[in-house]
C-alpha cells in the first residue's frame, strides 16, 4: 500500500497494449511515422485548435525545454516556491535556458496570487540592462499542494502576463487531475485562459514515460525541435512515445484515470477529516493529501506497512499521500482504518 | 524491406516481455528498485569489475552526458569528423558540457589514427590559457562507416590519451556489433584497452529506448547523476529502462542480436562484392554496408520498394544499407537479386 | 553635487599617474609583465599569505568568475536578496556558472543571519539528485544597505559553510569601506574568518576599471584563468589593469580613499539624524546613507541640483546617498543645509 | 625591439590624453554620459549610417558577444581554421553563444574561399533537426596571416551568406590595418559589402583596452546590451572606454596609426624579400610578416635581442613579426641588417 507518489505505479494496461501494438514492422524513425502523425491530429482535437506537439519522456524535460523556448538566457521565470521547476529538477530550467533566473513567490496552498506576481514584476526592472528580464510565469496545475488554480485565478495571472509581456507556461504534470477537478475542457484550461505552452503529463497518470509539450501558437515553437534534439530528448523509435500518448488520449483514458485518482484522494481526505487528531493542511482538490498527524500515529502507520513521505523533512508532522490511477479503494480504507485507530482516539 | 537504419526496427520480443514482466505493483521510483539493482550487478559481471552504470533513453543523451562529465567547459574533445557527436546530435556535447569544443579529424574508414591524434594534440596548447584545453577523445565503436577499431588501434589511441592526460570515451551505440566482430570480451574492448567511459547502446540492437553510460572508475562518475537529472534524463519509472537493459544482457541477447545483424551485413557485402558494377566503399565489419552503384541501379532498387539512404547527399552514388537484429535473410537475398539484375549486367 | 553612486566618480590622481607611468615601452602581454608580478607580491603582503590574484575590469566579472570557479553548474549559491549578484548583474552568476541557482534570503540591514542560512541549507537536499546542490555562500562586504558584517557575524556564517561543505565568497566591491569601518586587517576580514575567495573592488574607490579576484587557497583557483580568458576578461595590455591595482594598494591609498568616503557618509548620517522629519533606514557604517524624507523635501533637494536615487522605485520616500573618495565636505554640508531647510521644519 | 605582437605596445599619446581629459567631475555611469553619446554620433559618421555601437574592453569579448547575438545556441559558425575565435579565445564563442559549433575551413593565406564555404554549408543540413544549424560566418580582417580579404572576396562570401540565410560577422581586431591596405571606406568594407556586425578593434592599434561592436542594423542588436551586462562587460565608468574610442576616431588617428604600422611591415617585408635564405610565407598586406629563416639565423636574431614568436611551435622555422603604431623605422632597419648578416650570406 504505497502512497509515496503517483510515479511508483506501473503502466496502465491500455498503454501497455498500445506499446505491443506499435511493435510491428519497420517505420521511419524520429517521428515521421503514422502513430506520431495520428497523435498530432488527436491533440488538435482535444485542444480544439492547431497546436505544435512534441513528445518527450520526462516531466523535467518537458518543463525545461518549454521554458527554454519561451525565455532568453537573461530572462526571469516566476512561479511558486514549491514548484517542481524550482525544487525538484536539479536546476534543469537554468541549464536548458542557458542561465535564466527563477524568482519564486510564496503563496497559500501551493498557488501564487496575481497581486503578488504583479507586485514583483512591477519592480523587476523590465528594460533595464542591469536586471535579468521578466520573461515568463510557470503555473503548476494541479499544484504541488494537491490543489488546483481556479479559472479566475488563472485569468488574473494571465492578465498580469499580458500587461507585462510575459509568456505563460503551465506545468501540467498532473493536468488530467486538474481537468477532472475543475470539470472544464482542455482548451478552457489553457489557451482560452491565456496559457502559451503546456507540459502535458502522462507518466504519473498511467504512461510508462511520456509527456507532451504543447504550444498553442505553433509559430512560437520554431526552435523547440532543435532544443529537444540537442537535449537528447528526440527518440529514434518515436512511435513508442507517441503510442503511449495516443492511447492515453484515446477514449479519454487520461480523464478516467485522473478521475479515479482524484476520487481516491477525496476518499482519503474525507476519511481523515473525520479523524480527530488529524489536520488537513490543504484542500484536497486533485490526487494528493497533506495531513498532519501525531508522531505516534505516523510511526504506527509506517510500522503497519503503509508507505508515504513526511513532507518538509524527516521529522515533519505532515505526511503526503498520493493516489493514482490504480489505487484501490480497499487500500484507502485500510489506511483510514489504521489512521482512525492510531490517531482518532486522541480527542476521544 | 527497410535498410534505412537499425532504428527503424521495433523491439526485440525478449525485451518487450521484460517490460510486461516489470509492470507489476508499486516500486520506489528513480532507480531505487530491484530491477535497477540487479542491472548494476549484471554490468559488473559483464565487464568483470565494479562499474558505475547510468541508464538513459537515447544515445545522444548517453554521449553528451558522459562527455560533459569528463571535460571542463573549456575542454576540447577529439574524434572523427563523421562521428555522431559531431554530425548528428545538433550540438548536444557542446550544450551539456557548457561549451566544449569539438575538434574533429578525418581518417579512412571512419577511424582516426593515433598518429594524427598525437599531431593535433601536440599543438593543442595544453596549459596555455588562450586555448581550449585538450581534454578527451571519443571513439565510435563500431564506426559510422560500418568498420571497427582493432585492438591495436584502440591501444595506440589510448596511449596518446595517457601521454597527454586525456579521457577516453567510447560511443558504443553499436558496441554489440563491434564486440561480435572483434570476438573480444567487453572488458578487453574497453577498460583493459584504456577506455574510461562507454556509451553502451541497446536501442539500435533491440531495445525500445535504452542506453547505459558505464564509467569504469566509479570515482570519476561523481557528478553524472546530477547532470542526468538536470538534463531531464532521470526516469521516474526507472524500472522500465532497467528492465530493457537487463533483458538485453540476459542470456547474451545483445550478442545474439548483434551477431545476426552482422551476419546479414556480411551476406549483403559478399553478395554485392560479386556485383560487377558495385563497389564497396568500406570493409563490412559490423552491420552497415556502404556501396557505390550506378544511378540507374539505385533508382531501380528504390522503385522496387527497397528503402535506404543515399550517403552524402541526395545525388550521391553511394548508398548505405543497415541490418538489424530482425533483418531477414530473405530480404537480403531479395535485395541482392535485384542488385544483380540492375547492376550486375553492366560489365557482363 | 552627485550622490548617485560611487561609480559616477572619475579616477584618483595617484591611479591616473600610475597609468601614465606604466605607458613606457613594450612589455609582454597578458600579464607576464613586471607590474603584474609586483602586484602579486603586494597582494601577498597585504593579505599576509600566498594568494592567487586575478585582475579583471568589472565587479560583475569578478563575482561571476569567482563563483563559477567555486560551484558546479548544478550548485546553489546563497546570499542576501538585495545582493548585487542577484539584482544587478543581469544573471551573470547563472551565465558564468553554467546555470547555478541563486537562493536568496532576506535579512535586516542588508545582511543574512547565520541562523537563517543554516535553516535553509539544512533542507537544501545536499546529496539528493533531484535538487540543485548547496555549494556556496556570497556575502557582500560592505553590504548594499551601507552596513558591514561584524566579525562574529562572518564567523557564524563561515561555521555554517564549514558544517555543510559550502565555499564562502565575499563580494568586496566596497571592501575598503568595510575594512576601514571594522578597523581590522585584510587577513582578519577574509581568510582568517573563513572566506575562500574575495572580489576585491577598486573601481568604486578610485580606479578607472579594476577589481581583483583573490583566492586564498591558490590550489582552488586552478581553472579560474581559463574561465577568465573564455569570458573575454583577460586583458592583452594587462599592465594597465595591474598598474591601477598596484597604485591602489601602494601607500594604503585604498584605505585612505575609503576612510574619506566613510567619513563623508558619517557626516551625512549625523547631519540627517538631526533633521526632524528624516529617518535613517540603516545604520551608516560605510559610504552609503539611506534616508526617508518627506516627498516635498525630496523634490526640493532634486530641484536644488542634488543628484541621488530614490531607493525601491520611482515613488519611494527613501533616497540613497553615496559618498566617494572625492566627495567634498562642502558638498555634504550643502546637502545637509538644504535638507534642514526642506525637512527640518516639519516638527519645528 | 619587440616584434612579438601589436599588443605589447603601450597607449598612443592622443588616447592617453583623452583619458586624462575625461577624468573631470562626476558623470552618470554605464554609458549615459556625454562622451559615449558623442562616440555614437562619430561612429554613425564614420560608417555613413545609423549603427548600434557597444564599447567593450577586449577583442574576445567583442567577438563572442557579437556572435552570441547573431546565432542560436544550436547554430554553426564558419570561419578560417586559424581564426582567433577558434584558436585563441579558449572557447569564448561557444561559451557566450550557449554552445554553438565552430566549423572551420582551411584556406590559403588565412582566408576562406567562397566556394569552399558554399560546399560545406550546402551539406550542413539546414532545417534538419539532427544537425547544428548553419547560422553565421566570421571573417578576420586583416587575417591572422597578415593578409586582407579583397572586396570581391568579401562580396563572394557575403553572397553565400545571403543565399543560405547566414549572418556575416567581421573580426576587425586589425580593421584599421585592413582599411588602410584596401584604401576603401569603412562603409564599403562592411555593410555595403554585406557585413552585419563588426568587431572594431582599437587595442592593438593604440588604445589601452577598447573595442567596439558595431551592428549595422540596430534592430538586430536588441539583446546585445543584456548579454554584455551579463558577461560582465558593461563598464560603470564607461566614459573611459568611450574616450579611448572617441580619440581613436578623432582626426583619423586610427588610420594614421594603422598606416604607420602597415608601412613598417611593408619595409620589413621588402627588406626580407631581398635576404637570400629568407622566404615570405604570405603576402605582406597589413602589419604582420611571416618569414621562414634558417635556424641559425633565428637563433642569432633572438640572441641579438630581437623579440618575436616562432609560428606553429617551438621548433618552427617560420617566425612572425608584428609592427604597430609605434614601431620605429630604426628598429626595422636594425632587424633587417641583422637578418641580412645572419641569413643573407648563405647563398652568397
Amino acid at each position: 500500500m504505497n502512497f509515496r507518489s503517483d510515479n511508483v505505479t506501473g503502466v496502465a494496461p491500455e498503454i501497455m497494449a498500445a506499446l505491443a501494438e506499435a511493435n510491428v514492422g519497420a517505420v521511419t524513425s524520429y517521428g515521421d511515422d503514422p502513430i506520431t502523425e495520428r497523435l498530432s491530429r488527436r491533440f488538435a482535437e482535444v485542444f480544439e485548435r492547431e497546436v505544435a506537439v512534441f513528445p518527450v519522456a520526462t516531466g523535467t524535460a518537458a518543463n525545461a525545454l518549454a521554458l527554454a523556448t519561451m525565455v532568453p538566457p537573461y530572462g526571469v521565470i516566476y512561479g511558486h516556491e514549491d514548484a517542481h521547476i524550482q525544487v525538484d529538477e536539479c536546476g534543469a530550467p537554468e541549464f536548458f535556458s542557458g542561465g535564466a533566473k527563477l524568482l519564486m513567490l510564496d503563496g497559500a496552498d501551493g498557488k501564487i496570487a496575481a497581486g503578488d506576481l504583479e507586485a514583483v514584476v512591477a519592480v523587476g526592472g523590465k528594460g533595464g540592462v542591469h536586471h535579468a528580464q521578466p520573461a515568463a510565469v510557470s503555473l503548476t496545475q494541479a499544484t504541488e499542494a494537491g490543489t488546483v488554480y481556479k479559472m479566475d485565478e488563472i485569468a488574473a495571472i494571465a492578465e498580469v502576463c499580458r500587461r507585462h509581456g510575459l509568456a505563460l507556461h503551465m506545468d501540467g504534470s498532473r493536468f488530467g487531475n486538474a481537468a477532472v477537478s475543475l470539470n472544464r475542457s482542455p482548451a478552457e484550461l489553457t489557451w482560452k485562459a491565456g496559457v502559451d505552452a503546456l507540459s502535458f503529463g502522462a507518466t504519473k497518470n498511467g504512461a510508462l514515460a511520456a509527456e507532451a509539450v504543447v504550444f498553442f501558437d505553433p509559430a512560437k515553437a520554431a526552435d523547440f525541435a532543435f532544443r529537444r534534439k540537442r537535449g537528447g530528448h528526440l527518440f529514434s523509435k518515436m512511435r513508442f512515445l507517441s503510442a503511449q500518448l495516443d492511447a492515453y488520449l484515446a477514449g479519454d483514458l487520461w480523464l478516467r484515470n485522473a478521475r479515479h485518482a482524484n476520487a481516491m484522494a477525496a476518499r482519503l481526505g474525507q476519511g481523515l477529516a473525520a479523524v480527530s487528531s488529524a489536520r488537513l493542511r490543504h484542500p484536497v482538490e486533485a490526487n494528493e493529501v497533506f495531513v498532519e498527524l501525531p508522531e505516534a500515529a505516523i510511526r504506527g502507520l509506517l510500522a503497519a506497512g503503509f508507505e508515504f513521505y513526511r513532507w518538509g523533512g524527516e521529522t515533519s508532522a505532515c505526511i503526503r499521500l498520493v493516489t493514482a490511477f490504480d489505487t484501490e479503494a480497499a487500500a484507502v480504507d485500510a489506511f483510514l482504518a489504521a489512521a482512525r485507530r492510531l490517531a482518532g482516539g486522541r480527542s476521544g
